[in-house]
C-alpha cells in the first residue's frame, strides 16, 4: 500500500514537492543510517565494525551537506512563497519551518568545532575508559575539561537561551529552560525526598524468586507476548536481542525493539521489552502521511525519529513499562501467564508478592540499574552537575566531590570509587549532555496517564480487563500520530491543559510506594 | 585491527589521498545501499518495503553524483598529477584510472534515458508478472519492445565494442567481444550436446532418497558445516535463509550469504551453500588494503563488490559448488558426516548412489532448477535471444518461438506454455541483460581448477584428505586477493596463461558423466 504524502503532486504545487523532495532524501539517509546502526548491534560479525563506522559518518554528513545545500535553500524559499497563502496553522507551514530553522541551526555551528569535537570524542572515549578500570577520575579529567571547553564554544555559537545548557539541550528536548527545570526538580525532590527516607526504614518485600534461574529463550518468549498484548505491532516490527537494549525506527512501518536478558534476573528482559515496546508504539504511531517528511526526521539531531523530544518520547517508554506494567490491574491479568511461562521458577510466589517485588526500591550507585523511584534522582543529580560544568560554575578537578555530595544528599549512600560514581556513565566523553529528558519523561507520562483516565473511563476499565486498546488509541489521538509536528509542550498543553506538571508524577508514586511498602 | 590502506597520508600525497577519501565516501553509500538490501531480504518486517526502495534509490543516485560532481573531477585531475611520476603498473594509476572510466560512462548515459527506464522498469515488471500468471507473452510484449530500444539508446550512447550488446555487456562482463563468445559457445555446443543425448538414452541413477523429509535445522546445520570446512569464514561473515539465495559483501570483512531450503528437497540447501559460500570466499580474500578502494568498488555498475567481474565471480562459485563439491573425492571424504546428519534419510544409501544422485542430469523447463549439465543451454539460448533481440534481427512478436525452437535444438524438449518458457525469468523486465556470465564462470573454473592442480600436487592431495586450504591459498593468489584491479581476462592469462578456453570444461564434464551414466 503506497501511502499519502504530504507534498505529493497534485496536492500543493511544485516548489513545495520539490522540498519534499530534498527532505525526503534526508530522510533516506538517516533511515539508512539507523539501519546500519542497528545491524551493526545485532547482526553484523564483529569484523565488520572496521568499516561500518565510517559508512554511517559518510551517510549523516551527507544528509546534514543536503539540508544546508543551496538546492535545499533555493527549494525552502520557492516553497515558502507558494505556499505563503496557506491558512495559518496548514501542517505545510510547520514543514517548511522545520526546515528553515534546521538549516539556520547547523549554519550556526562551525565545521571545525564538529571537527575537533569528533576527534576529542574518539581520544576521550579510550582515556574515559581507561579511567574508569583504573576507577581513577584523574585520568579522565584533562579531557572531560577540553571536551567541556568545546561545548562551550558550541553553546556560543548556537545561541538559544539565556544559558549555555539551554542551547546544548535545543538538539534534545527544545525549549527546556533551566528555571523552569530549576523548579520541577525542586518540587520533584522534595516531594520524593521523603519517600526514599521512609522506604529506607520500611521492610523490604521478598524478592528472591527474581533472581532464580529463568531460561533465555523462555524469558524472551514471554517479554515479546507481554509487547504485544500492550500493542507493539510485529507486522510492522522487529523484536530482538543485544548486550545494550534500543528501540529504533526507521519509518512507522519498520520499528525494531531489543532488549537484554540476564538468566538470573528476570525483571531485565520484561520491562526491558515493555519500555521499548512503548517507544515502539509512539513510532508506529505516527500519521503515515509524515512517512519521510520533515515532521518525521529530527533535522536538527540529524536523526530520522517521529517522536518529537527525548523526554516525549521517554513518556511513552515509562507509561508503558511503569504506570502499566507495574501496576496492580496488569498483573491481576497477566500473573496467570507468567505462572504458565516461569511454572518452577514461581510456583511458591503470589501475585501480590510478585507485584511488590517488581516494584522494590533501593537506593544504589548505579543509574542503569536503579528502580523506578531512585531513577530519577540520578538524573537529577547528573543535570545539576552538567548545568554547573556547562557555565564553569564546577571545576572539573571538583567533579569526584560534588557527585559524591549529591548521591550522598539524594540516595542517602556513599560512593565507593568514582568508577561506580562519577566514572559510571560514558555520555560526556562524546560530550553528550542531556539526561534530564529521562525524568522530564516520567512527569509527562504520569500527566497523561493521568488526563486520559480522567477523560475517557473507558481506558481505566480495559486496563481493569487487558484491554489496552483504549489506552493506545488516546495516546495516538494525543500524542503519537502528530510525529514532529508540535512541541512537545504544545503536546502536552494541548492533551491535558497544561506544561509539565510533577503532582501526578508525585500522587503516583507516593500511592504506589505507600501501597508496597504499607507506608 | 585498523587496516593500512593505499591512499592514506604519508604513502602518497594529498592529492591522492583526497580522491581515496571521495571513492570511500562512493563506497561507504553502495556499501549502505548493500546492507539495506540484504536486510529488507532477511529481516524486514514486510510493512517496511513502504520506504525501502526509496532509501536504496538514494543511496544508488549520492553515489552516482559524488563520482560525477566536480569535487571528485579535481580530486581525480589533482591526483592524476601527483602521480604521474610513478611507475607504470602501480597500483595507483589503477586506482585513478578505474575512476576516470567510470566517471565516462556514467557521463556518456543521459540522465533522461536512466530515468525512463527506471520508470518503465516499474510498469513492465507488473505486465511481466500478470504475463506470467496468464501464461500470455502477448501481454508483457509491448512493454519489452519499449525496454530493448531504452536499451539500444543506452547502447548507443555508452558506445564500447563493434554490437550494441558488448556496449550493454560492458557493466557485467567488461571486455566481453561477441565474436569471441561465438567460438566459445560453438565449442561448447559441439562438445556437449552429444553428452545430453547420451543421457538421454542412458539409465537414470537412483536419486528417490533426495526427495525424502529432511528437517530444514537439520539441513541448514549441515550445510553451514560444509560452507565453512571449504573455507567460509564466519568470523567474518553471516548466513541466513532467505526465499531467493545470495550473497552480499559489505566488505572482505562482512559478507553474508543466505540459501533457500526445501524440506522434500535435499540437494537445494547444500549446493547453494557452498555455490554462495564460493562467492563469499572471493570477497574475503580480497587485499586488505584494497578496502573503501575502487578496487573493491564496482564504480561503473554502481555496486560495492571485491570481484572483478560477474562471470569470475561466478568461476568461484561453480567451483567450489560444482568442481569440488559434487566430486568424489568430496564425498569420499564426507558421506560419513552427511550420514551422521540424516541417519533415517540416507539409511539405505551407498556413497556411490548419492555421487551419482547428486550429478544426475536431465533437460529442463526452468533455468533455475537446471541441473550442471543442461544449465549452460538455459545460458546460451537466452544469449543468442538477447544479442538478436538488441541488434534488432529479432523483433518481440516471434520471441516465443525463438525461445521455443531453441529449447528444441538444444535440450530436445518442448516447451509447454510462455510462463515454462520465455516468461519465466524476470530479468528482461527490467532492462537487464548478460546472462553469459553464468557460462563464463562455469568455463573459467574449470580451467582455474585444471592449472591449479597441475601446479601444484599438494591441492589434489589437500581435496583427497578433505584439507581445502592448498585449494583456497592458490586461489587467493592467482584470483581474490586482486580485487578489480585485473581484468577478468588479465587474471585469468596470468593465472593460466590463456583467455578462456573450453577444453578444461568440456573434458571435466565427459569424464564426470561418463562415469556417472557409464557412457
Amino acid at each position: 500500500m503506497k501511502t499519502r504524502q504530504y507534498g505529493e503532486k497534485g496536492q500543493t504545487g511544485m516548489a513545495y514537492a520539490q522540498l519534499m523532495d530534498v527532505t525526503g532524501r534526508i530522510n533516506d539517509f538517516l533511515n539508512a543510517a539507523n539501519i546500519l546502526n542497528w545491524d551493526s548491534r545485532t547482526m553484523m560479525p564483529r569484523a565488520g565494525a572496521e568499516t561500518r563506522g565510517q559508512q554511517v559518518a559518510t551517510l549523516s554528513v551527507a544528509a546534514r551537506d543536503l539540508l544546508c545545500s543551496d538546492e535545499t535553500r533555493r527549494a525552502l524559499e520557492s516553497a515558502e512563497a507558494e505556499i505563503s497563502g496557506l491558512p495559518e496553522g496548514d501542517v505545510r507551514h510547520t514543514m517548511a519551518q522545520h526546515v528553515r530553522e534546521a538549516i539556520e541551526y547547523h549554519e550556526r555551528i562551525p565545521t571545525s568545532v564538529l571537527r575537533r569535537k569528533e576527534e576529542l570524542a574518539g581520544v576521550a572515549h579510550d582515556l574515559w575508559a581507561d579511567a574508569r578500570a583504573a576507577s581513577d577520575f584523574s585520568i579522565f579529567a584533562p579531557a572531560l575539561e577540553k571536551m567541556i571547553e568545546i561545548n562551550r564554544e558550541m553553546a556560543a555559537a548556537i545561541g538559544i537561551g539565556s544559558h549555555p545548557y539551554e542551547s546544548l539541550l535545543h538538539k534534545l528536548e527544545p525549549g527546556t529552560r533551566i528555571e523552569d527545570l530549576d523548579v520541577l526538580f525542586g518540587r520533584l525532590r522534595d516531594g520524593m525526598l521523603p519517600l526514599v527516607r521512609a522506604i529506607g526504614e520500611a521492610e523490604q518485600p521478598r524478592s528472591d524468586f527474581l533472581y532464580r534461574h529463568y531460561p533465555a529463550k523462555d524469558q524472551l518468549a514471554f517479554a515479546l507476548k507481554m509487547a504485544k498484548r500492550i500493542g507493539f505491532d510485529t507486522d510492522r516490527g522487529r523484536y530482538d536481542t543485544t548486550v545494550h537494549p534500543f528501540e529504533v525506527s526507521f519509518t512507522r512501518n519498520d520499528v525494531r525493539i531489543t532488549t537484554r536478558v540476564s538468566e538470573n534476573y528476570m525483571p531485565m528482559c520484561l520491562f526491558g521489552a515493555l519500555h521499548e515496546a512503548g517507544h515502539a508504539m509512539y513510532e508506529q504511531g505516527v500519521d503515515p502521511a509524515y512517512t519521510r517528511t520533515p515532521l518525521a526526521t529530527d533535522l536538527i539531531g540529524l536523526y530520522a525519529v517521529g517522536g518529537v523530544s527525548y523526554g516525549a518520547h521517554e513518556s511513552q517508554s515509562r507509561l508503558w513499562e511503569n504506570q502499566v506494567g507495574r501496576s496492580r490491574e496488569f498483573w491481576a491479568n497477566h500473573f496467570g501467564e507468567a505462572r504458565d511461562a516461569f511454572g518452577d521458577q514461581l510456583a511458591d510466589v503470589s501475585e501480590d508478592e510478585f507485584f511488590r517485588a517488581i516494584n522494590r526500591s533501593m537506593p544504589s550507585l548505579i543509574r542503569v540499574e536503579a528502580d523506578e523511584l531512585t531513577y530519577d534522582f540520578h538524573i537529577m543529580l547528573r543535570t545539576d552537575i552538567e548545568r554547573q560544568m556547562t557555565d564553569g560554575s564546577l571545576a572539573v578537578k571538583d567533579l569526584p566531590e560534588a557527585w559524591n555530595a549529591k548521591v550522598k544528599e539524594y540516595l542517602c549512600i556513599d560512593v565507593t570509587d568514582d568508577a561506580n560514581g562519577v566514572l559510571q556513565d560514558v555520555h560526556w566523553s562524546g560530550g553528550q549532555v542531556g539526561f534530564c529528558n529521562y525524568t522530564i519523561g516520567n512527569v509527562m507520562a504520569a500527566q497523561l496517564f493521568d488526563t486520559a483516565r480522567a477523560e475517557n473511563p473507558a481506558i481505566q476499565q480495559g486496563l481493569d480487563k487487558a484491554d489496552y486498546k483504549p489506552l493506545q488509541n488516546w495516546l495516538n489521538e494525543k500524542v503519537c500520530q502528530h510525529g514532529r509536528r508540535y512541541s512537545r509542550d504544545e503536546l502536552l498543553i494541548n492533551a491535558t491543559g497544561r506544561a509539565l506538571d510533577p503532582e501526578p508524577y508525585l500522587t503516583y508514586l507516593t500511592g504506589k510506594y505507600s501501597e508496597v511498602y504499607g507506608l
